[in-house]
């Protein structure tokens, strides 16, 4: 059963995951990307749009020419969940 | 010389192409599109994308699961232009 992290736990969360910050609800947490040019950002997104659909987790992210935004949140749990703390992870792990 | 449509121009441009409407500065056009989940709804951006490279002439979007916010607007002249025309025409080519 997914279970909503509790505001300390989300804090933690971005906390400990560079350049993310949690949205003014607390429900999300947010991450703004920016790359050479619109070629490389989108490229960035098919990456993680192949292991959203893996995971069966979705970003909610908006895109202007070099630049990505990102908003990870959990409909199910009305908050943030592990399932925002692994795809973060990925997303992470692949602009790193 | 790329140059601005006027406010006529631009009107008629929206009107000629369903679902699009003019943004509330005048200087972009909307349409929201609804597909049947995220990888139908990728897979339109990812064509979209290819030919906005192609064209040089890039969206700005925001995608949430299955829906695809578009805004198209061409900066160098502050306001809406043949290349908007043109993508736009491209998008309901493909969506059609």
């Amino acid at each position: 059963m997914l279970e909503r992290l509790t505001p300390e736990q989300s804090q933690r969360l971005v906390s400990e995951l560079p350049g993310w910050a949690l949205t003014n609800d607390g429900k999300g947490m947010v991450k703004q990307f920016v790359f050479a040019d619109f070629k490389a950002a989108f490229a960035f997104m098919t990456q993680v749009a192949l292991q959203a659909e893996v995971m069966n987790h979705h970003p909610e992210w908006r895109n202007v020419y070099n630049r990505v935004e990102i908003v990870l949140t959990t409909h199910d749990v009305d908050g943030l969940s592990t399932r925002d703390r692994d795809l973060a992870d990925y997303i992470e792990h692949i602009t790193r």
